[in-house]
Order: C-alpha cells, then structure tokens, then sequence
C-alpha cells in the first residue's frame, strides 16, 4: 500500500529558533552571574566514521546537540554562535579537488550559508582568525565548549577540539546544562517534525500489523517497517534498532541488536511487541504495538494488553503541567496490578504490593522519556535532581514534572521475565503475591508493551501517535478494516 | 513481487575451514623461517558502538579478519587458535544478570560452543589462565596479533588488547600478510554465500528497475532494494550505503553519502546508474545496473552504455588465471574509447590516446576489486606489489595476476565528469582528442556503470551477477517481462 503523506520541507529557521532561545537561555545566565554577554558558543560536528580499518564508510548522522544548532547534514563542521551579537558561524572542511570527482560537487561557502542560513561560513582552517576578528571583548576569545554527561548513556560528551584552541579560554561548565535544557521544551517547529515522524511511523506500523502472518521471520516485519518510512516518509534513519519481538523474546526489553537479531520465525499464538519509530530531519518517533501474530487476541492476551491498555490511557489523560512523572509511573503499575488481580495472577492488597515494589517485577524499565533529536533526549536529570533508587523507579530517564512543550514517552508495559519473576516468587517478601497456577500459563508469554508519543499542553496532554490500541480496533485493521476505522461499517 | 530465493542455512563449516586454511599457511611460513610451531593467533572482536556521547547504539557488525575466522555475531569477544594443536577458542564477554532482562537470554559457554562450533569457550577475564594453561612452548606463550595496512583505506588495524598482554610475548608482522592472503582465493562455502548474496541483490536490482517511475526521488529506489534484499534475503546489511545517482549525478562515483542521499527526484530523460550490494552472513556483492528512468535508451544513452556494456564483456570474456588486472583495465578503457570514437565524441588515434591516459578522464576509477567479506577485499597490494601511478590506473585496488578462486568485481564506467572533462579539454596534450560539440551534448548525461562480480576459474571467468544487461533486456523487463526472459515470448 502506497501511503497518504508526503515529506515536509524542512525549514532552517527551526535550527535559527533553536539558537535563539539559546542564546536568551545564555544571556540571562551570564546576566544573573554578573558576568559579560561575550564569547562564542563553540560545537564541533561529527565526523565520518569508518568500519575498523577498512574504507567502509558508516552512513554519518550529525551529532545531536549541533544538529540542534545547525540542522547541518555534511560531517566535519564547526560552529560558532556570537553570545554579543548572536551571528552564527558555521565552519565547513576545506575539500580536495579529488572529492569532485568521487563524491560530489565541492559546495561553496555561498550555498553552505544559502543551504543552513546562517550568518556567515569560514573554512575550519580559518576558525582561530574569524573568532578573533569578531571577538568584541579584552584578552583571549572565550568559548563555551559542550561538556557534560548524558545521563542515560552516563556519558560524557567531547568538547570541541581544533588547531589553535590555545589561542582562546575556554569555559566547560555552563554550555552543556543550558543547551540540554534548551531541547527539553520542543518548539512548533519540532514539533511538526516530531509529528511527521509520527505520522509516518504509525501508519508503517499499520501497514506492518496488516501483513503479519503466521510463520513469517521478526525481521520482515522490521523490513516493512523500514521500508514504509523510507519510501514514503523519506526517513533513511530510523531512532533505534528496530525490536521485533515474538513470542518470549517480547519480554527482552531491547531485543533487535545483533546479538538476538529480530530472526525468530514466529507461530501461531505468539504475541509481536514491535516497537520502531523512524526519524526525520533529526527529529524522531518511539512507538511500540503489541498484538496477535495471527489476529485474534485469547483471552489470556486480552488480559495482559488490557491491563497495559488501561494504564497507557490513564496515564495520558493524567498528564498535564506540574505532574510528577513518578507518580504517573506509580500510576501505570497500579493499573497494571489491580488488572492482574482481577485476573487472579496475583493475590492480595495492591497497595502492599506498591510497597514491595512489585510493579518492577513486571515493569522493571520506566514509564517514558524525552523524545526529540535523541530517542532518549536530553534533560532528564537536570543538576541537583535526583534518580530513584527504588526497583522500577530507577530506571525512569525522567524524575521531573511535566511541563507544557514536554514530548515523552507513555509506554507502559507488563512482560513475564523469568529472570525477574524467579526470585521474585521465591523472595520471602513478595511470594504470597503470586498465583503460581496463573503464572506458569504466562510462562512463554513474553510481554506487552504499548508506546505513544504524548505532548505535554497547557492544560493537558496530546497523543502524537495514531495506531489502533483498542483490541477491536486491531482485529478489524489486521482483518482489512481501513485505519481510522470506518466508524459506519 | 515476492522471490523464488530462500536465505540458506550458516554453517560454521566455513569459518572452520578458513581457520585450516589460516593454521596451513602460518605453520608453512614458520617451518620457511626455522621458527617452532608454537604461539596462538589472537584477535579481538568488535566492539559495539555508541553514537557520540548518547546510549544510542548503533547496529552491530562484526570485524572482518574476526567474522572471516570465528563468524561470531556478537560484540565483545576475543578468538585464540593454537598454532600447535589446531584448537580453536572464544572467549565472551562475561554479561551481567540485568543484560538477561534488558538485552535477552545469557548464552551459556556450552551455548557459544556449540553455535560457534570451537574447540573451548570461556570467558574474556579468563584469556590469560587458559592460553598459559595450553601453550606448549618455553617462556611466555607467543601470541601472533593482527597488525597491517589496509591498502584501500591506508589505515592500520588495530592489534587485539586486552588486561594482562604483558604476560605474553607478541608477534606483530607475520599475522596481518598471511591471513589477508587467506582471504584472497575463496573456499566453495564463501562463494555460495557470495553467490546467495549476488542473487537476491540480481533479484532486487530488477525488482526496482521495473518499479522505477519517472518523478520518484533516488532514495525511493534504495528503499525497494533494501526491502527486497532483507524481506526475502534475510540481508539486513548491505556492503556499502547504496548509490542511487540519477541525471548528473551518476557522474558523483560515491554518491548517497549523508553530503550527497539520494534525494533527487529524476525527470523524464535521466539515466539511473543504481550500485548496490546487499551481504549475507558478512559475505558480500556488489552490482551496479544502468538504464534510462522512463524505460527506454535513446540513441546518445545506446552509445555510452553500450561502449560500457561491451568493455564489461570483453573484460569478462579475457578474465582467466595468470592474466594481469592492469591489462584487463586497460582493455576496457580501450573499448570505450574506441566506441566514443566511433560515436564521434573523441577524434585521433586510440593508441595515442592510451599513451596520453585519456582513458582515465572518462573511467577515473579502477576496474574493479577483490569482493568478499569486506566489499573492498583484502589482498590487493601485498608486500611488495606496486600500485601504479598513471592517472586511472592508480585508482586500481590491486595489480595483481588472476588467479582461481578469486573473486572480483569488472565494473568499467563512463562519465562525464565536468572536474575532469574541463582540464582535459584545456590541455596542450590532450585537447585535440575531443569534439566538443558531441562531448557538449553530454554536458548533463552523468555517466554509465555497469558492474558484475566475477570469479576466475581454472580457465576461465564465472559471472556471478544475474541481471539484464542488453539494453533490449532492460527495455523489455522494464515494460513488464519477466526475468530470466523467456526468449520465445
């Protein structure tokens, strides 16, 4: 099936926004500390990189922090924002004749500045006398140089680095926090981008769900994806790894990778948990749909998915400025626990099951993170704010409250993992809670998941994400029923 | 269009082969230099990668030396084979108990074993207990490391490392000759691997010539291809990132890079010049097809392509053992210059033209190269061997003579390449070759590739690529006949 969207054009005033509301970000912190508005915000673009030794070239995607910036698409630039006059300055490789011929015209630095509308382009052999001819305070230039730690990866990002950095001071510690704060509040701009990659994901996922069939490999499901974005989204990356989970291997979080590489031929009565979301300029998706290999939810799958239904819902109709991301955790494995109750997998008062942190028995990754240039963007942890050190609760990427202009996950899930359940039926603590009757039937159950990408509004939130969730809604899409369904027929 | 291929069983039979081969050819050059026949082989396996300072991982794919002897999809393991007994052993990385809630079920030692068919697993922290434990020599046990250029990419590869080498005596020059030489002439199971990968690349390179609509962007034809080669080949890498140039820019030889993605949308008229391989089970292809947009050559695209197209079955045709690669490229720009003689674009003597290297202005790049696990293969300059100099010919990634069991790609283009034309066209020597007024009308043409992978035989050439050639082929299975045609329709 074709598709209804079409690419957006991309605009370069969405990266010009972005500077903009660094630069103010900038200016006040260097206002409420008293110190001058000079110096160059300064970022080095990715390079290139080869596979080991070899010439094998990998697709180069920027660095995100100076896509965030640039919106540049060719590796090997710098770039520099003015703090006094907020021109900016983007630094391009002087190429060798040689790449006309191998991989492209050589662009001039007219079409570059044309290309990223921005200020003014050097080549990045001319940074050390641009920067200083522009620099309007005494002694050496300063640049704020991009150091700081990712706290999902725990990670720290590399400061730009050049011929001649002596020549300037060099400040580490204000870029990095500033800018990271910058990208947790998501302009119109990105969000059309973040929607678009919605839009477009959704429906390949549509398109997946309708052509699963029994018996198929996970990584056909992954093909169609990849390929209903690409040949009709435009979109050549995608967030992460496709996960393509059947069968038990739904309950391995990050399944996908190489080494449990989405090639499981899946069965009849085998629940899929697919969870993929392409990017596009830079701005990505996060969707995860779980359902039926073959069509028909069992009741025992109706139980599991309505459970993780339920929570996704109330968890989004929860959300609004000044909510605690922590308690809307809470919330999701509450749901899930009095849904388990009720279908007798468990036993006893779901409050002293909360207290035992039983929810991370079945729910052990967080509810959701950020979603913007990263999959897991930035933000989380701004300085001073702690992670929970609870099961559960410390694998959020997010403790804060929400705030309007806030994209996140809400992705919920409920997965039998023997790993987590073993010790958790024999835990002293936690036993009493189990059926063990119930449970075994879930032995190879693997899991569920359901992820949205929600907004956060000024009085609410708004789901980005458009795929059936209803378990009707998803027999009559696998069955043929056109999405949205046609609510007439 | 579904496909008639089926992805065929892995069998570690290949890599075990490939280590006797390695044990056969390293114990000849230590009997030829009176060294004992101890010390083990010792690489380090790749490692998984973060995309710069976020927990973005990138796919997994294994180093080649490392996939070429243990064909292990994992990251992080290490691969010992003693030179004295023959014994192969890996070792994994030792994964943390979350990995089995995160990343999937912990294989198990007996697992690997018997996935990877060695002789020994344990663990990495184990490497230096159990090569002391089996090591047969006197002193320090002898490890041979992985240390040498690579000759397309002139960088070097990096010798295993791990906690406790001080403990070992290392060799660093033998190993890097002797196993890049294993990989040159390939065993019956790598060119069934090779022959599997060229088939579904045949397959989807048709797949995407019939569906090629005037109007579409280049990276729609890269999607399908991808598709193809994944959905039905189970390939979910390809060899390199896919060059889908249309109009001037299948003049651009590597085009599709992130400076240059396939983003054009093509106009009646345009040639496409598509080279794209797809890999499987780390063993690769590598294939570019040539055909007009609309389905049908006009006379001045007849010409160039067919001077192309006869070049690359002459070069086919001559291809044997014994037979020089210098010779083979100097044959095919012969040929296509003589056929831009005759299509009145050049004027003079051929052979004059030969000595003034007019060929090169046309074909910048080399003939072909060594295709395998890596798609620029190793081996193409051994120790001693020189590249040539004279423009073209020193783009050749080997020089070397033809010999059974090679596998090579016979690639011949023709282009018009404004950054070589406009000198060439200037230059006292070689100016009086052209007629400007024919070359003008191919101002905008871009260029033709037309590329096979060949393996030479005991007496001849097997061409492994399967896909229309004649431009009559092209035109028929572009309006819908089916291929292989049947030649009574």
């Amino acid at each position: 099936m074709a598709s209804s969207l079409k690419p957006p054009e991309v605009s370069m005033e969405l990266h010009a926004i972005n500077r903009e509301k660094l630069l103010n970000s900038l200016r006040q912190h260097l206002t409420e500390t008293s110190r001058p508005l000079h110096g160059f915000v300064f970022l080095q673009g990715g390079e290139e990189q080869n596979r080991y030794c070899t010439d094998h070239t990998e697709l180069f995607r920027q660095e995100s922090y100076f896509a965030y910036l640039f919106g540049v698409r060719d590796p090997g630039f710098y770039g520099a924002i003015d703090i006094a006059t907020g021109k900016s300055i983007l630094f391009a490789p002087r190429l060798p004749p040689e790449y006309a011929v191998w991989l492209g015209k050589i662009k001039s630095l007219p079409f570059i500045q044309e290309t990223y509308k921005v200020s003014m382009v050097y080549y990045t052999d001319e940074i050390v006398g641009v920067l200083h001819d522009q620099y309007k305070g005494s002694g050496k230039p300063l640049l704020f140089l991009l150091h700081g730690l990712n706290t999902d990866s725990n990670r720290f990002s590399k400061p730009a680095d050049f011929e001649g950095i002596e020549k300037f001071k060099t400040e580490l510690n204000m870029l990095h926090p500033v800018l990271s704060e910058c990208r947790v509040l998501k302009s119109d701009l990105e969000l059309a981008h973040i929607q678009f990659a919605n839009d477009i994901s959704s429906e390949a996922h549509v398109e997946v769900m309708r052509n699963t069939k029994v018996g198929m490999k996970e990584y056909q499901l992954e093909s169609m994806f990849l390929h209903h974005t690409y040949m009709y989204g435009g979109c050549r990356h995608c967030s992460y790894t496709c996960i393509c989970a059947t069968g038990e291997n739904s309950a391995v979080l990050h399944y996908g990778h190489a080494a449990a590489p989405n090639d499981r031929t899946f069965k009849d009565g085998d629940m899929a948990l697919l969870d993929m979301g392409a990017e596009y300029n830079f701005y990505g998706s996060d969707i995860t749909c779980s359902f039926p290999v073959n069509g028909k939810f069992t009741n025992d799958q109706k139980l599991i998915y309505n459970a993780v239904l339920e929570a996704h819902n109330a968890v989004i109709n929860a959300m609004k400025p000044e909510v605690s991301w922590v308690d809307m955790h809470k919330l999701a494995e509450k749901i899930i626990l009095e849904a388990l109750k009720k279908g007798s997998a468990i036993i006893g008062n779901v409050e002293d099951m909360m207290v035992e942190r039983l929810g991370a028995v079945f729910m052990p990754h967080g509810l959701g993170h950020f979603l913007g240039i990263d999959t897991h963007d930035t933000g989380g942890y701004p300085k001073g704010a702690e992670r929970p050190k609870e099961p559960g609760l410390k694998s959020l990427r997010t403790s804060r409250e929400l705030c309007e202009g806030m994209v996140i996950t809400v992705e919920p899930g409920c997965y039998f993992i023997d790993a987590l359940l073993v010790p958790a039926m024999e835990n002293a603590k936690t036993s009493k809670f189990f059926n063990r009757e119930v449970i075994g039937r879930f032995k190879d159950f693997g899991g569920v998941r359901i992820e949205s990408d929600v907004l956060v509004t000024s009085n609410g939130s708004k789901n980005m994400t458009n795929v059936p969730r209803e378990t009707g809604e998803i027999e009559a899409v696998m069955a043929g029923a056109p999405w949205p369904l046609n609510k007439k027929i």
